[in-house]
């Protein structure tokens, strides 16, 4: 079967089994060679080739809706439904096929996300919307053991059995997730799957019983002896707990076991639960071996060697690498810091910290509310815990930022990972709208560092834990300079002041961006004063009251955040203070940014330094 | 025994049963003789006498600290604590004694909530900070059946088998919480309460039985035939599911039976779950008849009838009585639209709704997040859901709003309850950050109507059902004005602009507050002009130029949320077009804000009709 001449996958149905295992494995081939050229999700598309085709030979999209929670294991998906030639082409560039779901990509995309563990709660608004709207269709999500355990998903999951109508949720139960999985729910799900399987669930198993003579008196023995034998056989895991049926666990690499189940699932007249046990990164040795999520979403590799392809000159460290090692020296000092990551060791580069300082250092799963509360009551207790969190994810937390740590006035130290665009995972995944929403928050310092040694120092004053200080960085690498910080100090909200003499304007620059803007304004010999705008908040007004003394045009340019975060703090301030100056502003515009390089995306947007010079030139 | 005379719990551990039930029943009495006086918490105040005065004879606070999860059920532990005057001299009153758990206000407080659901992974943080700090004391919990249904406390019960140290949490289960509590857990947690109480938990379990020869073979067979057995018996509720020991249920007005309960938890060497069962309202008849939440919150009433004094006119309606009229009678002529609340049915009086639209209508009981990403979810399958929810409540739901909703441009309307100042509730409670919160993500409409005609106009807009469209309203009464509205429409973003021959000066105002300030400005015939800033965003540019042309001082006054609202758009707008105008801002400050009643803390903020008046005058 060619991959390039699938239209839709209504010829699944009348494959054989070989013929099926087959289509996985040029799949998987498909897959390998795609991600090892595009970057994307690896691991987890790869232990979904048997499922998804499973999926679309037993139900019938678009009528039936399948729904990826997530959305980063849906290649095969993608494949099977007409988008092969995009896939293998365009996948996460500029325009091209996004890594996720996407409603405006393909009718058999009937939701999208990017954030973990929404896929039940979406399932049930389906659920309800069918019978409002008196239509069907089967409704089948797939959803991870660690988004299970994340509070959304448990929220869905404690709903679910009050919808009406019904759905299936195919729990994909793979023992790694992005990071190991964590807590009491990850101990349960391994206990039943080291169990014998056991098909029945309870209704089909109640139905079983009654059908004779025998049946019926064993049932009446059954419900006599309920809480003997229900608990025994029927309530033994957290599914069954919040009232759903069950069937599992499921050899998720077994098509033939994979089909029967999801026909027993079909015909079950109630919501019901498939479990089944997928190996990520099956078919792919380095990613099947990988323990600690390396292969979870990964740049350009070798496929024969496994080796990353890298760009980074070797002066350069990744952001999340740097920040991490700045932590972890700080660690090594002061023995009351206690890392926290919401199931991000890999992509936050915690390893290091992790292994370092074992009892130093917790993972909470995808729990970000969790980490924000817990964190707040840990420092209130006199320990000192540094929470690093993509911006995105940050969202999650808004409520215990303001109600579990700003309210009480609780020092903590958070490192926001992703600020700014952040690429190929596109719109889900842009950490740009986390300085407007943590300047509604009192009590709360915004920070980022223009290169390493910055970071250094803010580090260092954000460690005298006196605040809750928050310092982003963005996805991109950074030079490796050397420590020479140690003598020096910052001030919460100080800016950094470059006068140029006879200025025609001055300039404020956020973030790393603003030695490259530095290096340009210098080569250049532009009349611009400079300010380098280390925290969003607070404003550092007397470098403030001097650009107003200046009374030159003042022009705001920070490709890391919305125009709610510093712009909106300037105009408030200048509105404030009844100043009357003329400010252009160069900020992330307030939108849904889509996926591509992030140069791509920054020349879109006209946000790159040279689009950025020109424009300012021409209307000078 | 007077209470006046309690200064600390330690006189509790000479006390007979019969002496501690003598106190219960004084303490009781004051309870309810204090909030009939004041208003409060009744019910969840009165169903933990007995476990509160039990938990403080076993353990030894403040060194064991006791963490009350919301916090509101925390009356009996104030007057234990040598906080019997200020209870009842001065409960919720401005700077009088806080109806919840507060930092400030006691040693005896070790933490401070006032949303549901923190206590679990506060203790969690307690936990790490005690090993790092090589610090010890009992860590106790007492958290409600609904409130452990929310995500953030399964997040947190999820992860708390994993941290060093061993807590207590008691499950006070009373199957009621605020509202009756919905989905899976809770008919769990009922199947559990009516079984036979087994006070044996997993590892006392195991001691118990490895102690004797006999013993340890039956631990063999035990082990052995584990799947059998210990599903049977020690793997039957959520608690077991996720690690932790468990014991229970404990009838939770039995003195003698809780001490007994608590001491063997004290005891037990690690986190154990003690399941208490309770009776809401204990003592008091009217609450503890209530079924739906009546007695949750309460104002003043007469202790003798039951009857709740209110100093309305007749004339007068709560706004969310106003607001769930209107959402009703839209419910009966438009099929599509579904109500949903999270756990809210009583405090925004959605009785009605509930009643007449069975299905459709939805309470997801404390599960905020799982709210907003079903909602969505449910709009794009072709329903029309509301969602109405408290606006500090909201706050839970940031993340979810952004991406599950807001990104996807997906139609939705929200109600805003209790917008603005909130009144006796205090810092935890205030409904002022949501239009900061809102304003950073794109694709959302917010505004606020002035009187319930207005909101007539905003909800018919709101279901034409094209935006993700929020209508905020605050906590007051308002006139209940006959239907006018009929052939009327708004445009969003409309506002209303009242010239006045040769103004002084603009005042933009929102909400309620606007016609307050209208009359007083007609009364006085003061020289201003008047503009009703119905809409926060978007705003109203027509209305906005010719507010420029007037070029008089602008002056803006929201009294229902921060600066960052408002103020910071019409800064934004004004810088970006280069207008040079004297602002004057009377936003609530981005302040946490105490408890008082709510006139008594806009007086105290400066923020009054008067008080601004004043000082606008003062400034002229």
């Amino acid at each position: 079967m060619e991959l390039s001449k699938i239209k839709n996958p209504k010829f699944l149905k009348t494959l054989s089994i070989a013929e099926l295992n087959a289509l996985c494995s040029d799949i998987r081939q498909c897959i390998i060679t795609t991600v090892s050229q595009k970057g994307g999700h690896l691991s987890s598309n790869l232990g979904v080739v048997e499922l998804t085709v499973a999926i679309h030979r037993v139900f019938d999209a678009p009528n039936d809706k399948i729904i990826f929670d997530v959305g980063h294991q849906s290649y095969t998906h993608k494949i099977l439904t007409g988008r092969y030639q995009e896939f293998v082409d365009t996948l996460r560039d500029l325009g091209g096929l996004s890594g996720y779901q996407k409603l405006d990509e393909s009718k058999y995309d009937p939701y999208e996300a990017g954030h973990s563990s929404t896929s039940i709660s979406a399932i049930c608004g389906f659920l309800k919307a069918q019978e409002i709207n008196g239509k069907t269709g089967e409704i089948i999500g797939i959803i991870g053991d660690s988004s299970l355990a994340s509070g959304l998903a448990l929220e869905g999951l404690n709903n679910l059995a009050n919808m009406p109508g019904k759905a299936i949720i195919i729990f994909n139960d793979n023992n790694m997730a992005i990071s190991k999985p964590v807590g009491g729910l990850a101990k349960g799900f391994a206990r039943i799957r080291n169990t014998v399987i056991y098909t029945s669930t309870k209704s089909r198993f109640k139905t079983a019983l009654s059908k004779n003579k025998f049946g019926r008196f064993f049932y009446r023995i059954f419900k006599s002896i309920k809480n003997f034998i229900k608990r025994l056989f029927l309530d033994s895991n957290i599914f069954e707990n919040v009232g759903l049926d069950y069937m599992g666990p499921i050899d998720g690499h077994n098509m033939k076991k994979l089909i029967k189940a999801l026909e027993i699932a079909k015909k079950n007249p109630k919501t019901i639960v498939v479990h089944v046990v997928t190996t990520k990164g099956k078919g792919y040795q380095p990613a099947e071996n990988d323990l600690v999520g390396k292969w979870h979403g990964v740049g350009e590799f070798d496929v024969v060697t496994g080796a990353f392809k890298s760009d980074k000159s070797v002066a350069n460290i990744t952001w999340s690498q740097g920040i991490s090692a700045i932590v972890h020296s700080f660690m090594e000092n002061d023995k009351k810091i206690v890392a926290i990551t919401p199931a991000m060791i890999e992509g936050s580069k915690m390893q290091q910290i992790f292994s370092d300082f074992p009892n130093r250092s917790i993972d909470v799963g995808i729990a970000e509310e969790h980490a924000f509360t817990m964190a707040g009551a840990m420092s209130l207790g006199g320990a000192k815990p540094y929470i690093c969190i993509y911006s995105t994810f940050l969202q999650r937390s808004y409520d215990e930022i303001v109600h579990d740590v700003a309210r009480m006035n609780i020092p903590l130290v958070v490192g926001v990972d992703r600020a700014g665009i952040v690429g190929k995972d596109g719109s889900t995944h842009q950490g740009i709208f986390d300085v407007g929403m943590l300047r509604t928050i009192p009590n709360v310092v915004i920070s980022m560092p223009k290169d390493i040694n910055d970071a250094r120092l803010l580090f260092k004053r954000a460690f005298e834990y006196d605040k809750l200080f928050f310092i982003r960085y963005p996805r991109e690498s950074t030079p490796l300079l050397p420590v020479n910080a140690e003598n020096q100090s910052l001030e919460i909200g100080q800016w950094d002041f470059y006068k140029a003499k006879k200025a025609t304007l001055t300039l404020i620059v956020t973030g790393p961006n603003f030695n490259k803007v530095k290096e340009y304004v210098d080569s250049k010999n532009l009349p611009y004063n400079l300010v380098f705008a280390r925290f969003y908040q607070p404003l550092d007004e007397k470098v403030l009251q001097a650009i107003i003394q200046e009374k030159r045009p003042l022009v705001i340019y920070d490709i890391y955040a919305t125009k709610e975060g510093l712009f909106d703090a300037i105009s408030e301030y200048l509105v404030l203070h009844n100043v009357d100056l003329a400010v252009k502003d160069y900020s992330l515009p307030t939108k849904f940014i889509k996926h591509g390089s992030i140069n791509n995306v920054l020349d879109h947007l006209g946000l790159n330094l040279e689009c950025v010079f020109k424009d300012m030139e021409s209307k000078e």
